[in-house]
């Protein structure tokens, strides 16, 4: 037999829930970290014959998983957490949230915003997430010196904002974001056209060009209401989803946010193209938008992902809290106890998070050769016992303020709940600051 | 002017949200207590001219609101949580949930089952639970030990189980029951037919004679699932709240629980009657048992109170994250992102159930005269930064592990989350025990 394998890292868990084979909880299990990659995943009493570590870790009463993938938010509008809520949506946008960012949004407050959500995310259990917003080259910077792992989407729209002013100018600074990170690990700039009722014909026809060019992907609001749909179909005689459809803009790098209005149209569309589905249960729910039909996506074999969506219309960024609701609310739309199972929802929240960002080689499940972006969550406690099935209880009884540890291609960046790269003082004292400036008068 | 009264205990909260008035939040309020009772509520800069406290508590990041009321649960199911979920709900109950009872339900199973919940749910903000269940009188001494206060149902069906043979055993056993919780200040009794299905109009009839000459209240399944309100108008042409009626069911003091479907006849015989729904947001969701209109019942000024139901529904205790889930919901439900506010929703978790258990003299809000049953929760962290709105913040972004401190009538039972009255390593032990032998071979 070989000699064991120098490594930089083990770490020896209680549980292990790797994601990909599906619906599996290993016991006492043992994972191999050597630059940044996982390289070996064993039963417990037998990786000493594998591999020699310099660093071990045992965490005894945790489980281990991949890190989760939130795909979608707006990292920034967690300084508008709580501004206005209880709103009909055209009050809520028009009175308050628009308002507000006309007159405050700027690099500073995109910085910070990013940095209060990346504290949040990352103490509970997501490694990588998902940003649409203006100013996306702070989100990119924010996240890069936190060490956090990030899909950022150039915003792009026909009318002017602090950013920029038109479609051309949208597309021009952010393909200088994605110049500059063009070599970094963690950060992936791709484009993000608003929504159909925002883009003109043109601007989706250029980035439907220039996407597979530059092998990026496209993030889009898509379906999120009723409203949205029924407009387009008076205005343009089509659905938004066909009128994408006929521009080139679903394709198996598109991502298409919401879907709470879904026919059988837009299943063969989605089926045909290979788009992908984010569902953001909680916003959905509280701005009633309407309900996102997910057992039916699921069954029709369209991978759907997880994501809060921004604090702004959630009002939190935990993707634990996000899987509960998406597992529950799963069954009652398909009218099937049985439908949305817990492990389906951790798929949704991992595997099929890192398949709708292009990320599927590298994260979303443990596995040799992935990127060693994991969390490990504390199961020792009574208000989780008894322990009949440990992925029950990650999905139905768990919380994110529960995640203990959470590592990034490799970095530890939360031993025992404490960040390793944020000042999270600092970034308390900017929020506070923020709210007084935000202040309605 | 007067000296300062004498009292046992002075707390100084950054903020308080008394309940009544509606949709309100003090900043730096004081809150004086004396012999358990709320003696007064002042702005903490004039307080010592009221009252001089033997001991004052400063909870300078902490929000102080009334103790949540659990309307609806079966506490000893804590044991069950995660031991069968994604099924459809006949094979969930037939398959397991109903053998796994008849199998190991008994006095010490209720015991240690209620002990573990009472943890969880003190531990997450609740100070009063409504519960059904066989051995009540087990629940009963378990909140009791505890100091939790808890309205008791006597759980009343035709079906023998391990307590009782049949109705009127049931209802004979659960009359001793309450005869020794008579002068208990903490644990009332009253009664639980099940559900229409498991109760005969027999058994009905004799319940709705003696609860008022006792002035003991109805604790009842209703309308739970499509199912059951079909079966029952195919069998008796009637649908169960129709016959619930004619039967003298429905009174002020009657506690209808789930009420997932409901017309507007329903809606008439629950005004008409004063009878109380108990909302299960989570529980509808996990066995897709239906929506409850609960927008539409607020407006018909029926009381609607919030419940977790029991922790293999669910499967956790925590009502913040009920009361969330109830706003969330209520708003996709009623199609209306301006239904349920957040100050509704903590009302449902507060002074309605605390209306529904005809305790709200007693306990539900914050107010001079009421028992002191309060909560504090700590506010001071970056994850829910910034606070533009508090009542907001408790709803949407909170969960129940901030809450830091728990008095039930008068009585301190968390400190700094200590809980000072339940041995929380031994509980656990014996949920483990448990866990073993429940263990499907």
């Amino acid at each position: 037999m070989d000699s064991p394998k120098n490594v930089d890292l083990i770490i020896h868990a209680k549980w292990m829930i790797p994601v990909v084979p599906s619906n599996t909880c290993f016991t006492d299990c043992s994972i191999a970290i050597d630059n940044n990659i996982i390289v070996g995943i064993k039963p417990s009493d037998s990786i000493d014959q594998y591999f020699d570590a310099k660093e071990e870790k045992h965490l005894g009463n945790h489980v281990l998983m991949p890190g989760l993938v939130n795909a979608h938010g707006h990292a920034a509008m967690s300084l508008l957490r709580g501004y206005a809520d209880d709103l009909p949506l055209d009050t809520w946008l028009n009175d308050h949230i628009w308002p507000a960012e006309a007159q405050h949004v700027s690099a500073e407050f995109v910085k910070d915003g990013a940095e209060l959500a990346i504290v949040e995310m990352l103490s509970t259990g997501t490694t990588c997430f998902s940003d649409m917003y203006f100013f996306p080259d702070q989100t990119a910077l924010a996240a890069h010196n936190a060490g956090m792992r990030c899909q950022i989407s150039i915003p792009i729209l026909e009318f002017p904002s602090a950013w920029a002013n038109d479609a051309d100018e949208y597309i021009s600074k952010g393909l200088a974001v994605r110049d500059n990170y063009r070599s970094n690990e963690l950060v992936n700039v791709v484009f993000g056209p608003h929504a159909p009722y925002t883009v003109s014909d043109a601007t989706f026809e250029r980035i439907a060009t220039l996407a597979p060019e530059i092998q990026a992907g496209i993030h889009v609001h898509l379906h999120e209401t009723k409203g949205e749909v029924e407009d387009a179909v008076a205005q343009n005689n089509k659905r938004p989803t066909q009128r994408l459809f006929e521009l080139n803009v679903l394709t198996p790098a598109t991502q298409c946010v919401h879907m709470t209005q879904v026919n059988e149209d837009d299943i063969t569309l989605l089926q045909q193209t290979g788009a992908h589905v984010i569902h953001c249960p909680e916003s959905n729910l509280k701005l009633a938008s309407g309900f996102c039909p997910v057992d039916k996506l699921l069954k029709a074999n369209i991978n759907v992902a997880l994501g809060t969506d921004g604090a702004a219309s959630n009002n939190n960024l935990d993707m634990f809290g996000e899987m509960h609701t998406a597992a529950l609310l799963g069954k009652a739309v398909a009218e099937d106890a049985s439908a949305i199972k817990a492990h389906q929802a951790i798929e949704m929240a991992t595997i099929n998070g890192a398949k709708a960002l292009g990320m599927d080689k590298l994260i979303g499940s443990l596995e040799t050769g992935k990127s060693a972006d994991m969390i490990a969550i504390e199961l020792d406690n009574t208000e989780q016992a008894p322990l009949h099935d440990i992925i029950s209880n990650i999905v139905y009884t768990h919380n994110g303020h529960r995640v203990t540890h959470s590592w990034i291609n490799g970095r530890l960046l939360m031993d025992e709940r404490q960040l390793t790269t944020l000042n999270t003082r600092e970034i308390s004292h900017k929020a506070n600051q923020w709210q007084e400036r935000l202040r309605k008068n």
